[in-house]
């Protein structure tokens, strides 16, 4: 089983990088990384990796920019990555994170180094250990802020 | 015949096991359960269900949060389950409960309880009983609030 | 030749039923019938009607409702009638009627008789006669609302 | 080599006609047209004359009203005009014409009439002489209004 | 190898003509260049290009208008370019420029020159040398404007 990693020039913080450290970190996964111009460059490289390069599974890294133009190259982005997912039924976990999300740069990156880790996690749970994911269902899981937890009841 | 549901762990409410609930207590059907990390992995999930574990119908479940970038999220979400059952012949039905939709914690679980059981039924009568749904056509059913029904002539 | 109908329990009219109601008035095709809970459930019933039951048409009937997220799934839901058009080559022809269209029940029911009976027409037209509807063309023809007719020049 | 045409009942100008008679004017191709409802029943029709009639290319006509649901109907049948493009490997001209373009009647029909007759010129272009239309690359040809021009250095 | 330029006779510049002097200027890749009227038809050019002219990669040249239209029909052309890339596994190197991104028309003109150039080299990176976008990866890469750089820890 193979991971693949898809990030792009745009980003202001190396997420790829980042990915890669987590991956190291909690299994022994071969990867293979692919780094394109922008968002919209992800879905057929995220494709590309599946098909072309034999991932079982591929984490895909963006970070929008603030402006409503971003936005809007988010949201097609992110039909993209659905719409590549349902062409080659595999997994594509989208992790973006928008420049907007965070008070400063420092937020920014820890909000960064969060979502990136744990849905690295969350990517390897799906291939590895899917019973892991299912005994979280319904718990408020959130990447990159801390869980907001299951409502009471 | 067999029934898949997929849920996610963004959700504060294990939708996911409502639904179970409620299908063993109205038939003896065969289910399958995936669970992911958030709504835009679920339209995969559901192909995934049908076309590689046998699943007839889908139930989606996913609860989106309070902030444009979740209705967003949802939207785009739909737009793949959609697809997904055009590529697939089969129902996925979508059971999303916007956190937004009540007033407070204790509104949301009794929405949430609500629209995911008729949900299930629906997607039962559906695959069993199709006819049952034929006589409710045109009735105003809807799911997790009470029913507005017919309009009056 | 067939004629499929796919309508709603959600809807608050009995859609279903005033097509089938006017296709036997004008017509001898046979038809058959789909009621799915709502109207993101239309797309792949439609296409199951064409590929798995015969039909060489489809009306799709559904009534979103008022609020904004009635508006998104009805959005949504036509996106999917469009896209089971092109992966079948056969017309479904698309019949929702808003709730807040109209200014009362009365008018509602009014506008809803109207245009499930006009689409029916232009069903069984696209079918048989076909030059029937060039001969309108640029007529500003509308569907359960007097037609606002051509442009003088 | 064929040219398809389909337009609308919905239009208030006969849209289909003028596309004929300049095409008359200026090839002696063959075409086929096909009149429809509503502009959300343009895409099958067209990827149905470029599939089952043999069209190299159509050119779909529209008229959007003025009305917020009217501008969603054309962004759906506008992304499914370019769908039906990509699962043809045939280009699809749209010419939507939309109500409130102009200040009165008369212009809305100068309008139509100009855009009409330009892109039916721009899609025989496509089809018999692409080199005429990469000698204006960037000159901001507009249709339906003067053309606003190339930009000065 | 050889690299596809699809533009539009709609866009203010001549890009085409930019990118391939570019091309020229960094490479000996062979190219074929494809005008098309307006943005909406570039996504099936492109597609073209790949499948029926032999492109390994394509870049897709266009300057929308500032109207809400404009900006429409872009969002409508960048889902199609995303969709062609997902049906041919090939990157489409989008590269619009909006006509309302400069406060004047020598701005236009530079943010046109740097962007279409740029993304020139980003479309031969990608097909000859994509380890040196790796190398690129999070350093908050810009076209058009100057890049704003990774953010510091």
């Amino acid at each position: 089983m193979k991971v693949g990693i898809v990030d792009t020039t745009f980003a202001r913080i190396n997420m790829g990088k980042i990915a890669i450290d987590e991956l190291r970190k909690i299994c022994s996964l071969p990867y293979e990384r692919y780094t394109v111009p922008g968002i919209k460059d992800l879905p057929v490289a995220a494709k590309k990796l599946i098909e072309e390069r034999g991932c079982d599974i591929v984490i895909a890294l963006g970070m929008p920019g603030p402006k409503p133009i971003d936005k809007q190259c988010a949201h097609e982005a992110s039909l993209g990555l659905i719409m590549a997912q349902l062409m080659t039924n595999k997994h594509i976990i989208e992790v973006f994170v928008h420049e907007d999300e965070a008070k400063d740069e420092k937020e920014l990156w820890m909000i960064t180094e969060n979502r990136v880790r744990e849905h690295v996690r969350n990517a390897v749970d799906l291939l590895l250990n899917p019973k892991k994911l299912q005994k979280l269902a319904g718990t408020g899981q959130r990447q990159g802020f801390p869980d907001v937890g299951p409502l009471l009841r």
